[in-house]
C-alpha cells in the first residue's frame, strides 16, 4: 500500500495539479505560490474557513470521501448563509506520513465532487505532515453587496424561518448534508431576507446569535420545528450542531409569499417556527402544550 | 490562569470582535458565517493558504507572539512571490482545551501585529478543540493581473536573483523574518521579471521547482549566495527551508539595472547567483573553486 512518505508532497500536488481548472477566470491555479483569479466586476467578495481534525470532527475509521464532502459543504453552507454563491476553494492538509496515498485520494475525491455539484474549483493547498488528519478549508465566494445577509439585521414581528429538517446530523447526516446555496439564492430573489445563520451549533443557540447581534428577543414553537425522521426528540434536535439549515428571518408578508413560491418541498422544507419580539423578553421557547421551556445546554460547546 | 476551557469558543470570538476593522473596504469582519469585503477594480485577486502545525513547525514552548507571526508571515511571502499585495487574512486556529488563554491571546497579538506592519486585516477565522496547537492561515491579496509573477516564465540567459540573506532560518530565524512584500513591488514596477518563488523549501529544491515549470536549466553558483551570518555552511544554507526570501528570474539588462537601483541594502541585499540556461543542461551549482557540485538532499521533505 502506498503510504504519503512514498508519494510525498510533490507527488501529491503534481496528481492535483492535473485537475486543470476550467473556469477561465482562474489565471493561476495548483502548483505556483498562490492562485490568482479575477473578480467579477460589481460583487463583493466573501470568505469563510472551517477545520476539521481527527478524533474530534471525525473518525478515521468513517468513509475518507465524506470526510471530505463535510469539509467543502461546511464552508459552502457559510457562503449560502450571506446569501453568497461560492467560487473558489483552498485546502490545507495535515496528514500522518503512514497514511495510505489511497485515503488522501478519497478526501479530495469527495472535496472535488461537492466542489463540482456548486460550481466551485479547487485552485490552492498545502499539505503538512502531522499526526492527526487535518482538514482546513477556505472558501471564497460573491455576492451582491446590498443583498448579504448578515445576522444582526432581525426586527421585532419578523418571522423566523428555518429550511429542511433538524436532527438528523447526530445519526451520521452530519457527513452527508447539502448547504443550502440555491435555496439561499431563491429566498434572496424573492424577499429581503432581514437575518439569517446556518445552523451549526444547534438551532437554539444559532438563534440566539441572531437575537444577541440583532439586539431582539424570539419565541420559538418547538412543535413546529421539523424534525428529521432520525431525530431522536425535538429536545435534542434542536441542540444538536451541525444540521447546516439555514435559520433566518423576514417579514411576516414576506415570510407568507416565500412558503407559498417555495419549491424545494418535499425534499426541504420551509418553515416558520417562531416570531422575532423586542429584546426585553429575551428568548422563550415554548413546547406542544404551550409550555415555557428551558435547556441547560442550548448547543454544541467547542472547549 | 484562564485556559481556553473557561473561555470558550464565543468568549474568544468576542474579544477578537472588539478589533474592528479599519478599511471602509470590510463589509462585515469577525463575527457573522463570512467575511464580506469589497475588491478594487481591476485587480486579481491572489489566494494562499499555510498550516503550522504544533511538534512539525514549531514547539509550544516557544514564544506564541512569533509562532504567529510565521503563520502570516508565511502567507504574505506567498502573496509577495507573485507580486501581489496582500489584503486579508483568515484564521483556523486548533487548541487545546487546557491550553491558557493568556497563550492564545499572545498567538493572536503575533498575528496581528505582523499584519498590521504589512496593511492587512484579519476579517475571519474559526477556532476548533484539537490536541495540537494548529494555525491555518488563509490569506487574499491583489495584484495587476498583467504583473503577476508565475514560476514558469524563466527564459534562457536570465539572470537569477535572490533577496536578503540564505541559511539564517536553522538558528531560530525562521520564526522572524520580514516577507517581502515591498521588495516585490519595487521589483516589478522597474523590471519585467520573468518567474518567481519564495525560498520555502530551500534555495536549491524551490529553484528546481522554477525550472521544471518554465522547462529551463540553469547554472547555480554557491559561492556568489549571500549567506546569513548564522549560516553553518553554504551547503547546508542553500538545502534549508524557511529563509521566505525571494527567488526570481530576469533578462540580464534588467537584473543590472535592479542592482544599481535597489534601496533596501545592506539590510536587504540584492544579488546575483546564476543564470538560466536551455533544458537539457539541467541544474548546475558549482562551488567556488568552480567545481560540480551534487546534493543527496535538496531540500525540507513534508514527508
Amino acid at each position: 500500500m502506498k503510504t504519503m512518505r512514498d508519494a510525498g508532497e510533490f507527488g501529491l500536488i503534481a496528481g492535483l495539479a492535473r485537475h486543470r481548472p476550467r473556469s477561465r477566470r482562474v489565471l493561476c491555479g495548483i502548483g505556483d505560490d498562490a492562485a490568482v483569479v479575477r473578480p467579477q466586476p460589481g460583487n463583493a467578495s466573501l470568505f469563510t474557513t472551517d477545520m476539521l481534525i481527527e478524533g474530534v470532527h471525525f473518525l478515521r475509521s468513517q468513509p475518507a470521501a465524506a470526510i471530505g464532502h463535510k469539509a467543502i459543504a461546511a464552508s459552502l453552507s457559510d457562503i449560502a448563509a450571506m446569501a453568497g454563491v461560492p467560487e473558489w476553494a483552498l485546502v490545507s492538509l495535515g496528514v500522518p506520513p503512514g497514511l495510505s496515498l489511497k485515503y488522501v485520494q478519497e478526501l479530495y475525491r469527495g472535496m472535488r465532487r461537492t466542489c463540482r455539484t456548486f460550481g466551485v474549483e479547487i485552485i490552492g493547498g498545502d499539505t503538512n505532515r502531522s499526526d492527526k488528519i487535518i482538514l482546513a478549508v477556505f472558501v471564497s465566494g460573491r455576492a451582491n453587496p446590498r443583498q448579504t445577509v448578515l445576522r444582526s439585521g432581525a426586527r421585532p414581528q419578523d418571522a423566523i424561518l428555518v429550511t429542511g429538517r433538524i436532527g438528523g446530523a447526530a445519526s451520521g447526516g452530519h457527513l452527508r448534508f447539502a448547504p443550502r446555496v440555491a435555496e439561499a439564492q431563491f429566498l434572496i430573489k424573492h424577499a429581503a431576507l432581514h437575518a439569517m445563520i446556518d445552523i451549526s451549533d444547534g438551532l437554539v443557540q444559532d438563534l440566539r446569535h441572531i437575537l444577541t447581534q440583532s439586539n431582539v428577543g424570539a419565541v420559538l414553537h418547538l412543535d413546529r420545528v421539523p424534525l428529521s425522521p432520525a431525530a431522536r426528540s425535538v429536545r435534542a434536535a434542536v441542540t444538536a450542531g451541525e444540521d447546516f439549515e439555514l435559520l433566518f428571518t423576514a417579514a411576516e408578508r414576506d415570510a407568507q409569499r416565500l412558503m407559498k413560491m417555495w419549491p424545494f418541498g418535499p425534499e426541504v422544507l420551509l418553515t416558520r417556527i417562531g416570531t422575532i419580539t423586542s429584546p426585553q423578553a429575551g428568548l422563550r421557547i415554548f413546547d406542544a402544550r404551550g409550555k415555557a421551556v428551558t435547556f441547560p445546554q442550548e448547543g454544541f460547546r467547542h472547549f
